[in-house]
């Protein structure tokens, strides 16, 4: 997506074809600063610290820091390490094990020197995958909003609440629940975003609001108490999400306080969808009983959040 | 109720025997100050610039500023610019205007200079009243709590979720949802409250945490997100808010968010109370849908907040 009207992504690699360069999220929306990872500490510190946030891009950065380390040693020693140090960055995030797992076992049956570029053009694989996913969940959900938007017969903006950031902030690009968003307002079909601003730590007032109008998608920050009284007053017209972790019954964990949004969705019978990739639905939980509690806004047992399994790319939730 | 271990009202007589004193809320949880307020302006300004707020407070420095107007000017004239000066600080505090009327109505037939003093009267006895009805608010609340506990078997406290400030600070003393939490912590029984936030102006936070500290119950500051979470875990006994306004049909409008905690509490079989001062439920609205929708959480046509119309004083919700 654009910043100030030139393309970015959220992680690249930088002029010297090594050094890998993110944007430091904790310092938005006040100041937009590139910080180059140089290591396998700097990376680790990036997740760590939450420079960079968001279940694909936590794991975009995780590789490369396997790719920093394996420059560092190349060892298999080095490689047990990279993947120790990195592991324990985030416990919660699934796209963070699921990438080091797969570097893995990409990497220990090569030769020591041939696994830094091997883990670089890996890297750079799951980052344009993300990408090509994040796009094809785009696609599924433009054409929710076109028939919201053909069905208004032209009355005003469709407008959507969002919750949190799943935005291109927090993937490589493009976003999850705001893919659509993205692909909707590019076609020119008037979108209004209304962008929660999450507590207790603000993703919405400072990054989802950031990002849709460095990219010029007309929006408003609320605050988290106002979405069920819009969606009483028909100010709302569609509900779009992530997820932090998906469950094989198609429960979905995400930002405290999603739930609420949900139920006040199903309670004026407006649609609520989850903009879902596919690694996320491959976890080894079965139900949502053991997602993370701290994080999640978690429904167990309930219609509202059980998405038809086959849709995994793209679920109505209610 | 207590201040650091001294026993308050939110609004009361300075030594002199005129000055009306109140505690500025702007300023709390951070400091503790008493201002004192000497002319209609003063008592203007501090509802205007909710140094005192909550529907109940909002009528009873009403009275008083009406008091130190006739201490000014007790002329017809007089009276009538009173009227319209305080009218105007708070539309939306249906208390106020509930006040003023009756202040009006007592004082436009009396000889000008028996004005002052009836109204000094007359706002003493409308913090009098009010006391008395948030104390019975807390004796009906108290039985619910009490009977939850008995029925717990003893197993740790009472925990009670509430939204925004309906405490004591709201009014002149015990408040209208925390009067049964106050009653049921000085009698011993164990209650624990979580205390919303209450986003965009924090009360929840700012106030209903600070006064709840100050007579030491326990309570914990909480994301308005978190509500639903605690609820789906078994954490939430029992919901209690207040209500800006209360509908001839039962409806009940109150902060901002209030909708959403009460959806959680519907789909958790948690019951939701409202602590409900009889003076609202008398106001010129025959449904929820002419209450003003800015400030209000309404839920039009919905059983959720549907009280009994006999139960004006305290109403089971849901």
């Amino acid at each position: 997506m654009n910043i100030s009207g030139q393309p970015y992504r959220t992680i690249w690699l930088g002029d010297d074809g090594w050094t890998v360069e993110i944007i430091d999220q904790t310092r938005l929306p006040h100041v937009f600063e590139v910080v180059a990872l140089r290591s396998l500490d700097d990376a680790a510190h990036a997740i760590r610290a939450m420079l960079v946030r968001g279940a694909p891009l936590i794991g975009a950065t995780a590789a490369y820091g396997m790719a920093l380390a394996m420059r560092e040693d190349a060892s298999d020693a080095g490689l047990a390490n990279a993947y120790t140090v990195l592991n324990s960055t985030r416990p919660t995030a699934v796209n963070l094990r699921w990438a080091l797992d797969d570097m893995r076992k990409r990497l220990r049956d090569q030769a020591q020197d041939s696994r830094a570029a091997i883990a670089y053009a890996r890297a750079a694989a799951v980052s344009d995958e993300d990408v090509e996913i994040n796009s094809a969940i785009g696609d599924h959900g433009l054409e929710v909003i076109r028939a919201i938007h053909e069905a208004s017969s032209g009355n005003g903006p469709v407008n959507i609440l969002t919750h949190c950031n799943a935005g291109w902030l927090a993937t490589v690009d493009w976003g999850t629940a705001l893919a659509p968003i993205y692909k909707a307002h590019n076609l020119g079909i008037p979108v209004h975003v209304w962008a929660d601003e999450t507590r207790p730590r603000n993703q919405g007032a400072a990054l989802t609001a950031w990002e849709l109008g460095q990219h010029g998608v007309p929006h408003a920050v609320i605050a988290d108490n106002a979405g069920g009284h819009l969606m009483q007053h028909g100010m709302v017209d569609l509900c779009i999400t992530g997820t932090d972790r998906t469950a094989a019954s198609g429960d979905v964990a995400n930002k405290i306080g999603t739930y609420l949004k949900a139920l006040a969705a199903r309670d004026n019978d407006i649609p609520f969808y989850v903009g879902l990739p596919s690694p996320k639905s491959t976890g080894p939980c079965r139900t949502g009983s053991v997602i993370s509690p701290s994080r999640s806004g978690i429904r167990k047992r309930s219609p509202i959040y059980r998405a038809k399994r086959k849709m995994v790319t793209w679920c109505r939730c209610n």
